[in-house]
């Protein structure tokens, strides 16, 4: 049986505040960042996993990765679900390291890479990717990836069980359907802060000649300039191609409410992240007062717990699963459950480094075996950054291509890890540039 | 003018495993650790400040700390409130290490370590402690330290100023009362879960004869073991003292709800984190349900932003802020302000390392210049660890006494740093033990 013999961590960080690429009302010059993890086995493939931040602080991440080692390093490597399940808990169970969160931040963003290489490793063995290797699991099988602490009062083992089994209809028609189409997209790539009316004119045309149905804005900074850009993004696009805006945390509640009605008039979609993620009374108070637009949040959503709360409280319309932000893929696959019980489409966080190639996985595997839906879910889409990876995203016509190769779609180049590792690689040192 | 010329960090841990103090459901083996920070002045005094952790991770901590070195060293010492707020503003939004938080876990006990040492840089320089410091400022510039982002919708600017002016009378004669006669604490030192019954009976009888109106237990391992642990308790106490109950989030809403019935014929004061500190609809299921016992917690609510919810949910009939969990002396006096507004007392969470010797100071500020009240208030003491202190909590009476020192009494001495420095401290290395 082989075993998990080493792991390595990187600090790996793109110089993405040079351009304005990734600008917005909170975030003015991100570096895109991967804190990167190597489960190098003993036989067979190694697996690959990151957390992703936005430049400073990598390396604090990076050593909540490092803390982790002595939890991973020697056990075999996994090979099916209920191995799996036992390495998240065992990680998310340290009660020790669990006092740095508990479940959230730094320290629970460390688990996620952690168990999202697992996955990578266990789907590499499985020769799958890992859409396919979770939809070709029991339900029985992915009810025991969850953990379902805090989380009964809202769904129950029996409960998730029972959405689970519903979807065991259509399951391979579906799975070829996927093949074949692909999954929606949608992007955010004409409507960062930074870019000037004409940009935002000119890519908002070149999102919908490209064939995207919707587009997303970021907004927050300065009203009259959201009305001005919305204006114009409307006029470009026109009436059938919906347009979310995204404030990035900027707001109180109150402005919040009074913001989105001053932008009523150019009927955007949704509303992301118009408070604190930490904020469901919030989030609930908002969404009363500014519906039909709808309410999105979740990139910055710790984990289960405030998305079991989002839902109870009927806050969001769409739920924002990110793949590097929470405990890896069995926490995402408790929030998959969850948003299926309460009837909320999934439309994953994506862009940063990396987050497009993870999350098609998660909303593939969605659509085949548990919400067995497509309405209203799409996958946001960043052209940004996947040169670097061995298993690129693909989007065309407007749809994530379904990837075919084994793993999670986390592995970086040899040589983006040896030019862009911080603070040594020639990309920051200045050599060979 | 003096500056900050340098900052230190160190990884302190204590074997306190080795024994059963600080046993807990969730924590059966902490080791109480400080991420301690010095920020060295080129003049005068120093000030000290720390995260507390319980082993495991006090590295990933450190180097948290670590990561805002650039934002604090070279700035002029901070000799006023609009300097202090300055700091805390600046440290809150680097917006690239906001993204690890934001404002929460690893990242945010970072914040609050390097604001509490500025704090107590502050106030030494000030030759005051800092209660009486915070207590001697205006009401506009206890208003201004505060970062209302996020908490409008509860509580505004204007509202924090009228209650701190509704609390001007009468606050030298508070601040007299408390010089003479401290501040009511309650025990935590009877109930570890690993103790005996005689250990536990034994004790509790001590708290009573040493003057202490109320105990606490820890609860949630095995629900016929607590029943017999709070009948045993009750006895040796009698029905004229409170004694609290903590099951430190062991539980989901529904049996949270159903032990604490099963517990309720022994008269429990109140149960304190009964569920995941993230679920603020949980606390509110469970208060409903079991009132009249009161919902407590705190000592893991990572935020303002989840304390302004707990409020408004009516979830919280105690409110327990802790020093270094959030973002330091500002963020607890947002809380403060919070918990007068909605008139819910606040007995902060104490215990571990330091964490005595800190909170002291901001409760004798809440009775001096905030609540102004001191009815149904206390703050936890566990009697260990003090000796490492240059000014420990003591407690007489069953009532902490007013530190007189100037600073936070953060300090630790010099020969418990070299001791306890992991992992090369002899401590730990087994050198000249």
């Amino acid at each position: 049986m082989p075993h998990i013999v080493g792991m390595d961590v990187l600090d790996v960080r793109f110089p993405t505040s040079r351009e304005l690429d990734g600008s917005d009302a909170m975030n003015p010059d991100p570096d895109y960042s991967a804190a990167y993890v190597v489960l190098h086995a003993d036989e067979g493939p190694d697996g690959y996993g990151f957390a992703f931040t936005i430049g400073r602080g990598n390396d604090v991440q990076a050593a909540a990765i490092r803390a982790l080692e002595s939890h991973v390093v020697g056990l075999p490597v996994p090979q099916d679900a209920a191995a799996l399940a036992s390495l998240s808990q065992q990680l998310v169970g340290d009660s020790q390291l669990r006092w740095l969160g508990p479940e959230k931040g730094v320290a629970h963003m460390a688990v996620g890479a952690v168990v999202n290489a697992a996955w990578d490793l266990a789907a590499r063995r499985a020769d799958k990717p890992v859409w396919q290797f979770l939809s070709d699991m029991t339900p029985e099988e992915i009810v025991g990836l969850v953990d379902f602490r805090y989380l009964t009062d809202a769904i129950t083992p029996d409960e998730a069980y029972e959405i689970l089994n519903n979807a065991q209809a259509g399951k391979a028609e579906r799975a070829n359907e996927i093949l074949a189409n692909g999954y929606r997209a949608y992007t955010t790539s004409p409507g960062w802060l930074g870019y000037s009316d004409d940009k935002l004119v000119r890519l908002s045309k070149q999102a919908v000649a490209d064939g995207f149905d919707m587009i997303k804005l970021k907004v927050g900074g300065d009203l009259d300039d959201d009305i001005r850009r919305l204006r114009l993004a409307r006029q470009a696009v026109g009436d059938d191609i919906r347009i979310a805006v995204d404030a990035n945390q900027r707001w109180d509640v109150g402005i919040a409410v009074e913001w989105m009605r001053a932008l009523a008039p150019f009927n955007p979609y949704w509303i992301e992240e118009p408070t604190s993620p930490d904020d469901i009374l919030g989030h609930q108070a908002i969404a009363e007062q500014i519906a039909p637009i709808k309410v999105a949040t979740g990139e910055h959503v710790q984990n289960r717990v405030v998305f079991k709360q989002m839902l109870q409280a009927k806050a969001l319309g769409v739920l924002q699963l990110d793949a590097a932000r929470v405990g890896g893929v069995n926490e995402n696959v408790a929030i998959l459950l969850l948003a299926a019980k309460f009837g909320v489409p999934v439309c994953p966080h994506a862009g940063g480094v990396g987050l497009c190639e993870l999350v098609r996985h998660l909303s593939m595997f969605d659509y085949v075996a548990v919400s067995a839906s497509k309405a209203d879910r799409a996958i946001e889409w960043v052209d940004h950054l996947h040169e670097h990876f061995t298993d690129p995203a693909i989007v065309r016509g407007g749809h994530y291509l379904a990837p075919r190769k084994p793993g999670f779609s986390a592995r970086m180049h040899d040589a983006t890890l040896r030019r862009y590792r911080f603070p040594d690689g020639p990309e920051w040192t200045g050599e060979n540039s």
